[in-house]
């Protein structure tokens, strides 16, 4: 490569994440890295976008210098906006973390991170999500060095049309962190219940309560890597067809109602 | 079946929105049907869920009496909070919709409707995602009809675990309409821009703009299908690896920086 490489710098836990900023400084020694990232907090924003509302963008300074553009939407808003109003051209590589918290198994699903590499994936473009399996205030120094490392090697090797990667990085020193492993999305998921709680003005409301349960034991399994003391990078695509159950739903034989193979 | 299936319905247009209660009115014919839905518009929600605020719910009049619960959160949200504190059982199905607008290709990771069927399905209730292909206003009394009799269908056959079936039916009149196709998610995605204007107080903003671009022509995909006048049930599930990155990633033999198969 004889140019620096262009990278887009995003998250979910918004512009003032320490995360964000050990990222933003990960890239700036690899390329010219510039950051799009939401205004505030957008945790488990799944693949929303903004389509219903203006989006606005604001510059943001720290440490006294301009640091990048804060929008007024979601993770996934800030790729699109990023790339084609603010860059104005297609970046070789989106970022988007360093996230406080694992996004493995279920949370894939719900994750802003995650799907902020979505939308560069989707947009032609290699994409990396990098995760620190902690919600604990944390060091992001070897978290920010491994993604270093491996952002060079996505800018160098490339990665298949429609894939991303999400990487999950243990929070443990260095020494004690045991290699990679290439994983596959766990089936863990959430058992939850809300708790009711009665507000100031003697209302009624409802908070989010849960504890995750694993049920895979395969050393392949991204949580269970990352217990094993592993980095977990799992490759994601998003097709979401069920290919299994084609054949199956084929026999059912679905006609329309009142039409001749209806049965009601 | 000797009681009456418990039915839970929500969408993503909102509880005023005429869709869902032509879903509510066709559900109310097989089952107790209750209705749990976002109080305002959250279309293009992704699989968002609110963990970082509290959830309220409203009890919902209309035409004079009870419809249903309001909840200041997302489809998935509705979906959580209704099993688990409005219900507080697990119903027999969870549907979703009749969205105004196909939830198609890239639709699909956008959509809130699907989001909420998906919600369904992870706490094991089969769950099925309805949607008309206009956003005009539009008849839903055939797409209701549809749904009445795929939802006794799955109600009597169930649903493999994990699997949801997402269903655009055509805006067109009955007599129309070829039959039903079992789809997959086609690769259709937007080209899309932002459109920068100014608001009365001088500060400029940002609107989403695009135009979809059909990269299909399969029978067997879900747009393809819809153009050919069927409906189309697209399975799906929620694995995102990329099981065919798997191998390949595995020789690029991604290291630790500073360890030993590291090349930094």
């Amino acid at each position: 490569m004889t140019t620096r490489p262009l990278i887009l710098v995003t998250n979910d836990d918004g512009i003032y994440a320490p995360g964000l900023f050990a990222l933003q400084q990960a890239m700036s020694a690899i390329g010219d890295a510039r950051v799009v990232a939401p205004d505030s907090e957008r945790s488990a924003a799944g693949h929303a976008i903004t389509i219903a509302d203006p989006l606005r963008v604001w510059e943001y300074e720290k440490n006294g210098g301009f640091f990048g553009h804060a929008v007024n939407g979601t993770p996934a808003d800030c790729v699109k906006i990023g790339v084609k109003a603010i860059l104005k051209q297609k970046p070789d590589l989106v970022v988007s973390g360093i996230n406080q918290g694992p996004n493995t198994a279920i949370n894939v699903i719900y994750s802003g991170t995650v799907s902020a590499a979505t939308e560069g994936t989707l947009m032609g473009i290699p994409s990396i999500a990098f995760s620190i399996t902690t919600f604990r205030k944390t060091d992001f120094s070897f978290a920010a060095k491994f993604a270093k490392y491996l952002a060079e090697k996505v800018l160098r090797e490339g990665l298949p049309n429609g894939t991303l990667l999400n990487v999950n990085i243990p929070s443990l020193p260095p020494e004690e962190i045991k290699g990679v492993k290439i994983t596959r999305q766990g089936r863990a998921r959430y058992e939850e219940f809300f708790e009711k709680r009665v507000d100031p003005m003697n209302r009624s409301y409802y908070w989010l309560s849960g504890k995750k349960m694993m049920l895979d034991s395969d050393g392949d399994v991204d949580d269970v890597a990352i217990t094993d003391s592993y980095i977990a990078i799992t490759p994601l695509q998003f097709d979401l067809t069920d290919y299994k159950s084609f054949d199956n739903l084929k026999q059912w034989n679905i006609g329309i109602p009142d039409g001749q193979s209806s049965d009601t």
